[in-house]
């Protein structure tokens, strides 16, 4: 791509082409400037298979918004748009409504709410809410859902492998099989959803992270073609790394050749005055050669070296693994929770292309439209109770128990306050005859989810550390109930209604559900 | 991301951590202006769970040569490696390497070559030759893996998915639920591997293709908030785009309400003188609603337009569409083939997440070193045999027979030529009792697959348009044996070696080989 494609492809134009038409008929009708209520949430935790998630973590915003303070359509832009031709012959697109969108910033008008990077999310509970003039509004559709899907898809897998892998060392190792640029924001995400460092070389150093890795394949096999074998590959290696060799063992044969090498370096650079980091495996039964690998380090005497794994890891593998070894090393005299607290994960590919489930299915949708300063809730049915959308401009609150577990995200209408609620009913989205009801003496906290990103035009959001969202992440994550947290088939945690906001629903259905009844 | 992320993020340091310490340890062991051979290549197709793909098409090179062209180490990457510590504290990256590494240009001193875009391709055969120093071929592994793996990916699904629809109009659609910006490159690739439009604006408007689209059930939605109806809707977009008139018919249900509204409009069109484009179905059972609507459409004499189908479309789900139309149709009185003919795909998030397989397995392995000015084949070993390398410095040829169709995709080495073979004996990479032999009369046809993209430090390369790449597609894809082109179970195509290739793969492993007999 050139400089005129990166600008062209990045900028106002990330979008879909209908966002574009649709944004010049509200124009052409004088809706564009009507302010309306557009809602981004995710209707199912993604689901890799065998095993489906029970809690996302919530990644993206930042580069949302970053597009959101920049973004604004160029003269190039402006004139690929008028280049656009109808089947007729003419401009798709009209001067006027092209001047128009020239003037456009897209933050002016703009209310824009959003649940902090980080934070563990839920189906159907607002994420990121966007309130403002009903064009731009439109165009933006595209940009948010990319940026934010994506990110909260890879932060989500993070969390599961760093959950199944018992929270140690882990580092991404994608880029290679990543999505173009998308391998970037991969990075990102999974830093902040259980990834502790990456070898992205570039996106660690912009985001402040040392990148990690040590060495390939390459390198023991270009010693041995030049008549040089693995071990003086390991030992060029250490030297030039003394206080930093972590050695790939797996080139010829791991535990015949690759760990064999590996001690005979690290003995000489104990006695050079160095510690060896550890080795890194990457081919065969991970589990039998990590109890293999640890019982000879440890006869040497290097019972503190890291064992690195890596080798298409996700949650499943790793659990595996950690069961593998729990069950297998005391056969071999092997403590296994001490060699589990050595290991580290090198997790790539199925990390950065969340293997199993490629997508988040999050969405977003008008739910209110504003007319003679009143709102009026918008609805989107569909033959699929589940799929047909809370009206209405909304809030989100969180709702803990006396034990501090989160135990209900529940969203209900702009003038309600659930503190002021005795007892608090929470109706199920879909299902009349299913609620609940909790007295005051059992609920710990009620906290508001969203915060404000944009208010009235102007930014409201203070870029923020990768640290502040990883708190955040662990905060939320030690408030969840450890059955919602289970790898396979997790409890469901509710997201209900107030009774206010589910009869709005019922209401809307009974008028304009074509039969449809709730 | 700021301008500095930005940059630091997609340039020279767009690698992984251990390109870099490996280069740097080939900078102190004398060895990073040694010349070596890396060769790119995928191991398998992707398999898709219940289906694996018979072929694949070749995309994304044109991206990974852009940034070739113009990478450079700048002062900021620099400055950042400079930051970077060992565990002792003291600089990862000593300063007299930095200062190598600055001066560094990734074209100085290589040779490139490639297999063009849009290409029919198959595992184990090098798609990208690297010849050039050490360290530096070392440096651009990640990138190239990047770029190439995936658009290859991607490319490959839509030609699929073109395939699945009898070659019908299809319109990538998947940004939204695309990687960040990878799904500008996702665009790219679904345009080279069987979509002819997309709905990504900017990405479109950069490669010269027009942006495709109209309009969501948002529209719908807002018209329905202000107490007006679908009716409403489709005449006011009617009234904005008269020739361009495709309107989504499933926002309230699409036989009772979308149809017949749309039909009402286009009736109004043609009265003043329009012709309708069509109309889109976006859930429910597709082929069943394409049936029905396209019987509706029909009594009002609307034979001609477009049913535009999307939700969730795949090369399985289209194939189950069309075959579903091929049995339902006749008792409605309907003509398949005429409605087969109409239909068009919006193909979105399981098109741009290659749904099933996220990811290509290509790699990028050293099969060659150069010592004393002589090239030394270089292995990699593993204990699964279809895992060891094909050493050395090699070529490839696509053999074609009499009838003009691809038979054999042939690697050789650098000094041999298949012309002069008489007759053509292939070995089978890996199984020693599998081989075959062609005589001179049953060969159409042997080309050359790789050309040059850097020619000794120079740019050998001209950009190319997609229709170049396109027309590569058909024209292989044309001579691919139906049986290897089929969506489930198909044929494998042969990939062999030379019997001289054979023959040092074989000794070099006797020599190398711990113990592995091939």
């Amino acid at each position: 791509m050139n400089a005129r494609q990166h600008s062209l492809s990045e900028g106002a134009l990330y979008t879909d082409m209908y966002e574009l038409t649709m944004a010049q008929l509200f124009y052409r009708m004088g809706m564009h400037e009507m302010k309306v209520h557009f809602e981004h949430f995710f209707r199912k935790y993604p689901d890799y298979g065998s095993h489906q998630a029970g809690y996302c973590i919530n990644a993206g915003l930042e580069w949302f918004v970053d597009w959101l303070k920049s973004v604004r359509f160029t003269k190039d832009d402006l004139d690929c748009l008028r280049g656009q031709k109808r089947r007729s012959g003419e401009q798709m697109f009209a001067d006027d409504f092209l001047k128009w969108l020239s003037k456009q910033s897209p933050m002016e008008g703009f209310t824009v709410q959003a649940v902090p990077e980080g934070r563990v999310v839920h189906p159907d509970v607002p994420l990121t809410v966007i309130q403002g003039p009903f064009a731009m509004a439109q165009i933006m559709e595209t940009s948010l859902l990319n940026r934010l899907n994506f990110q909260t898809l890879i932060a989500t897998k993070a969390a599961r492998v760093r959950e199944a892998g018992c929270r140690r060392l882990m580092i991404e190792f994608g880029l290679r099989r990543a999505q173009d640029r998308g391998g970037n924001a991969s990075t990102r995400a999974a830093l902040i959803g259980g990834a502790d460092f990456s070898s992205n070389a570039g996106m660690s150093c912009a985001l402040g992270y040392p990148p990690k890795g040590t060495h390939a394949h390459s390198m023991i096999q270009a010693f041995m073609a030049l008549g040089e074998g693995e071990l003086s590959a390991f030992r060029a290696y250490a030297d030039i790394y003394p206080d930093d060799c972590l050695l790939l063992v797996d080139t010829i044969n791991t535990l015949e050749s690759g760990v064999p090498n590996a001690i005979k370096v690290f003995e000489e650079l104990r006695k050079k005055g160095h510690e060896p980091v550890g080795i890194r495996l990457d081919s065969g039964d991970l589990a039998h050669l990590a109890i293999q690998a640890a019982k000879m380090l440890n006869d040497a005497g290097f019972e503190d070296t890291v064992i690195l794994l890596s080798n298409q890891l996700d949650e499943m593998v790793v659990w595996q693994i950690i069961s593998q070894i729990r069950e297998e090393a005391g056969r071999y005299g092997m403590d296994a929770d001490h060699l589990i607290n050595r290991l580290a994960y090198g997790v790539g590919t199925r990390l950065v292309t969340s293997r199993g489930q490629g997508a988040l299915d999050g969405v977003y949708k008008l739910t209110a439209v504003e007319k003679n300063s009143r709102w009026i809730p918008a609805l989107k049915l569909s033959e699929t109770p589940e799929k047909i959308i809370n009206p209405g401009f909304k809030h989100v609150w969180r709702v803990y128990n006396g034990r501090n577990h989160a135990t209900v995200d529940l969203l209900g209408l702009q003038d309600e306050d659930p503190e002021q609620m005795e007892p608090l009913e929470l109706r199920h989205p879909t299902d009349r005859e299913t609620w609940r009801i909790i007295g005051k003496n059992n609920i710990g906290r009620i906290e508001p989810l969203l915060v404000d990103i944009v208010r009235d035009g102007e930014m409201a959001y203070e870029p923020e550390s990768i640290e502040e969202m990883r708190k955040r992440r662990d905060h939320d994550l030690d408030r969840l109930d450890p059955g919602v947290k289970r790898l396979v088939n997790p409890h469901i945690y509710h997201v209900s209604l107030t009774p206010k906001l589910w009869n709005l629903k019922r209401d809307l259905i009974k008028k304009k559900g074509n039969g449809i009844i709730l």
